[in-house]
């Protein structure tokens, strides 16, 4: 097999992602294509024609996932090696988050295709329906198609007056009854490859166009409630007082250093807070806000909680109401090495690194299927917002990497 | 002239303050008796009649301040020595803010008379208009007697669908337009004395019934914009961070740090904050808050400004907004001194303290004219609440050495 055959072309790549941009763009910049909003459902059906022209097998499953086929000459042949990301984006989104992801696996397989690989297992490119979780929670597709769905889920929105995920199904046509038609055995798949933007800053800063995901972090969500007592602001003496966003103030400071002190695999953020009355004139009385909490590990994240728990029981009057404990991901070591070695034949710089964010990815592990990550880099590390932007050679040495990574899998080459 | 013949009633006392508290008492507690509304016109009405019952001759001039008034035996007399407060309420407030101050100067009123005390100046009870500002800003009627008002000022409101003082005056039946008919010579007055609940809780905490005001704070108040920039909470490195919160509340604790080591005169409160974007998964980049400074010395003030630039240079990324820049108010040292040998006399024990909110008193001072404040205890430094609480006990120990302070002075005992 002579993977130096496989030649991904940067242009054509472009040209996808450049027209599916198109779909839901706002005039003033940014993205409203939201998972089964009109604008989604116009591009899926663009993106639909341009991976039959690429001489995929399409079908459209009960969780409305797009999945293109791609038989090997010698017939077809199971476990497939699937490459997949997602087409839906957030509200005022960028370009690149997702449509980047698809579009590689799509320009991977015409590579793959155009170089006479003899693969031996089938490819796939699987379109994933709303993984941002516009409509509930995320990873909707992936998670439908093992199973994974909490008990009446697809009913639930994120609010009065919101869609849930069973409505917009049937306004495509679809019976949300038959969700579970959507569900495959594990053992359909070889590996799942993903490909996606880093949404951080640190590719971009080193200037390392490949980042080879270890696996996706653990979330901790707490809420943290501090208690004060509210007063007038003109006569209570200083001494008389108990700020409750003084004590708020101490305890960010306090966990900003844990936090810092933690080493590289974790991060935390106190990203909302409210201050109660929250008058000019009247002292705090009650703060809430939020943590989140990431880490690769589990053990710095345990030492985080711990150190949570001492930061709040100096400060006084703080109470932890834990929200959220999201289990991490692991990556396939294999796939990880089979990931380096195409990086090193092509002699391009890779760095491992863990996924601050949760991707569809995660769900092929929670299954057993190996499953590995390529991350280019996010210009400045931002993401979700107009600004969002990866170099087009970038984005073209990261396609690249995937399909030399795809076929050497499905050439049967994953040890 | 016999000044223990002053005999102050508790049980009048307290009987007005508890009828009046029924002017809009709220169900669940509380008042909702703001400034020219149903329940504050018909408590008005109400203490009308009380002061007519007492022996005065009431007006109601055209800014709608009520003002009563005894004159002594010997004939028409100016300048008087007035006393006097409010009968508004902030909404949802307490029922002792401001009532207590007229039912007060009404029972010392009463006493005087009843006690034969041979005045030789005439006596005023003045009830205020909008001494909490719901209209626009506080202390409308004492600054309308004294031409105080600034341009326009009765035509503005709070904000859409609130009403303007005009439209209030009119629905009374006045003429917003004769506004200035309500001014009057400051040498109608020979001074002022106004009781009032401390609103904090330093006599409550000290088991002192009486503070003597030596004056009323300076306040400045700034909009603190703090930047820092957003990013995804989960991919982006702890030391690639420019967190806005994080600096927000290193700037929060060292204000705490500068104001409470700059001694007992000055108080500075952060009770407001706001951060942008404001999600659980984003670094805040943004954050705004609010920084209210008060004291009663310019020093401490001008050294607080200072810091507080030092403060925010420190942190990197402040900018400091100011809003508003109030002169403070001196109470005048002769009723200071009348007010103290009032209560030796009685054996009571006193304080001298500053008055950390604003009051109709400080526009006398600014018209040249001595003024006094007597504040009584507020239990737990409670105030501008339901839970607003003032013992009876040191209710009617206020109203006597209220009473016996003004009968002092009107009887040319100001030195």
């Amino acid at each position: 097999m002579d993977i130096s055959a496989i030649r991904v072309r940067e242009e054509r790549l472009r040209a996808d992602v450049e027209a599916l941009s198109e779909f839901g763009k706002e005039p003033g910049g940014g993205m409203m294509r939201t998972a089964l909003s009109d604008a989604d459902l116009e591009a899926r059906r663009w993106f639909r024609l341009r991976m039959e022209e690429a001489g995929l097998r399409v079908r459209e499953d009960a969780a409305a996932n797009l999945i293109g086929r791609l038989e090997p000459k010698t017939g077809p042949a199971a476990p497939c090696v699937a490459m997949g990301s997602h087409i839906d984006a957030v509200p005022q989104g960028g370009k690149f988050d997702g449509a980047l992801g698809i579009c590689a696996a799509l320009e991977a397989l015409r590579a793959i295709r155009e170089g006479g690989i003899p693969i031996s297992h089938a490819l796939e490119l699987l379109v994933f329906t709303d993984e941002e979780g516009t409509h509930y929670t995320g990873t909707f597709g992936s998670r439908a198609v093992f199973d994974l769905l909490a008990e009446g889920e697809i009913f639930k929105s994120k609010g009065p007056g919101r869609p849930c995920l069973a409505r917009s199904l049937e306004r495509m046509g679809k019976d949300p009854e038959k969700i579970r038609e959507a569900v495959r055995p594990p053992s359909d798949f070889r590996a799942f490859l993903e490909l996606h933007i880093e949404q951080g800053p640190v590719l971009d800063s080193l200037g390392i166009p490949i980042g080879v995901v270890e696996g996706i972090v653990y979330i901790d969500r707490y809420l943290l409630h501090v208690e004060g007592r509210a007063g007038h602001a003109g006569t209570t003496p200083m001494n008389l007082r108990e700020d409750a966003l003084v004590k708020a103030a101490r305890l960010i400071t306090a966990l900003n250093r844990i936090f810092r002190s933690a080493g590289p695999g974790l991060v935390g953020t106190v990203g909302e807070l409210s201050v109660h009355p929250g008058a000019f004139n009247i002292i705090p009385g009650k703060v809430e806000m939020s943590l989140d909490l990431r880490s690769m590990k589990k053990a710095p994240l345990q030492s985080a909680r711990r150190k949570l728990g001492e930061a709040a029981r100096s400060v006084g009057g703080v109470r932890i109401e834990p929200l959220l404990a999201k289990p991490g991901a692991k990556m396939d070591p294999r796939v990880m090495r089979g990931i380096e070695l195409s990086c090193r034949e092509r002699g391009v710089r890779w760095k491992r690194m863990a996924s601050g964010a949760g991707h569809d990815s995660m769900t092929f592990p929670a299954c057993g299927i190996p499953a590995g990550m390529i991350f280019v880099p996010s210009v400045g590390g931002v993401s979700h917002c107009p600004e969002e932007l990866t170099r087009w050679e970038d984005a073209a040495t990261g396609a690249q990497i995937l399909a030399d990574t795809a076929a050497r899998i499905a050439c049967g080459m994953l040890e």
